[in-house]
């Protein structure tokens, strides 16, 4: 068997797709057999993560550790997780498992600290902002960051549930009204921290303004694919 | 454990993404909980199905065999296959599972014999064509059709390989010369017989002179979901 890229998705069940065609698109193939092996279980059942951070509730945990027990079984040598959010829980779901799981917020945090990228803002639902995913490393390196403010968040906030309740033209016009006040404000850099934004903001030009968190975890599951 | 629908995919791997989207644009969801449980097993060193079904060599069906039991076992309840060249071995692969297996071809052919659609033209593989797969059902049901002629054929499977090689412009200006040409000798519909063509003509407007086969057995693994 060759080796297999498993994803641990329906979180939701467009980013798990963005994040196949992403492995698509970082794979130098020039047929079907050349591209690489994957297994997406993408069961979009899995509680609301930001409402389980915030006021505990209906446990995620135990949704994630199905997905993470089909995928092992499956023979997956590698698990990536394209939802920001639920890295809350991180720790715990690698604890379960011997397969080799990478994790979203180090990868793009050791992106941002190798290239030196200051003046960030952090895209990302309440429940990653709230847990402080993303602020906590980047605080420790002294990069320098904001995050949105509380109207700012609850419109990010706003714009993730449209895009996942199928408007994506009312998604992209609250989340592209908080990225011009942020760069108003001296922001020149986001953190894509949520694996919606990317899907939400597709159509958009300026992408060198964005750090795309599934696309570097996806670079990363590639380079495993084949060097290990 | 809800009920989950199974992809034996990797046929080429943008078509299981195109399958995915399909199921997703055909629920009615408006939050991730929503959505349908799916698990897509994209394992594209799967031997080319075509150069199988005309030159023998390199066994199709036990790869395939493979991701059906990876299926099975994760718990799907229903199998779809977008790759309709696949189903050449279909009635095999059914005969090895108790599960739920839909088929493209015949889920398509009922379509255009329950809507009496006729001056239909098949483009699919040379696989499909040679194997019969669609003229057998279409002949019995007196359907009216036609088959690119050998010329034709052959850019037909040009233009697919053309799109998995990753040229996705050259696969459109084929396929488009081909369809071009038969329209011209009268034909009105064109079946999408093979799971690269809807996302080789993505583009395309005018979507009502084509039969998506891949988006029929989307609609009826649905189905399957909600009413069993």
């Amino acid at each position: 068997m060759n080796k297999i890229i498993g994803i641990l998705g329906g979180m939701g069940p467009v980013a798990t797709i963005d994040t196949m065609e992403k492995i698509i698109k970082n794979t130098p193939a020039v047929c079907d057999q050349e591209h690489i092996p994957v297994i997406a279980v993408s069961f979009p059942d899995i509680p609301d993560r930001t409402a389980n951070i915030l006021t505990g509730g209906e446990s995620t945990l135990n949704n994630m550790l199905v997905a993470l027990k089909v995928l092992e079984t499956a023979g997956a040598g590698c698990i990536i997780m394209p939802c920001n959010t639920a890295h809350y829980w991180y720790e715990k779901l690698k604890a379960t498992t011997g397969i080799h799981f990478l994790n979203i917020i180090e990868i793009t945090c050791n992106k941002i600290v190798n290239e030196r990228i200051n003046n960030i803002a952090i895209l990302a639902t309440t429940g990653t902002i709230k847990a402080g995913l993303y602020q906590d490393r980047l605080r420790k390196e002294k990069v320098d960051f904001v995050v949105p403010d509380d109207i700012q968040q609850k419109r990010v906030m706003e714009s993730i549930f449209a895009y996942k309740s199928g408007d994506g033209e009312r998604a992209y016009l609250l989340l592209e009204s908080v990225i011009t006040q942020l760069e108003n404000m001296g922001v020149e850099r986001f953190i894509m921290g949520c694996s919606e934004i990317p899907v939400i903001l597709s159509h958009c030009d300026n992408k060198d303004r964005y750090i795309d968190a599934t696309e570097e975890l996806v670079k990363r599951a590639v380079e495993w694919f084949y060097f290990g």
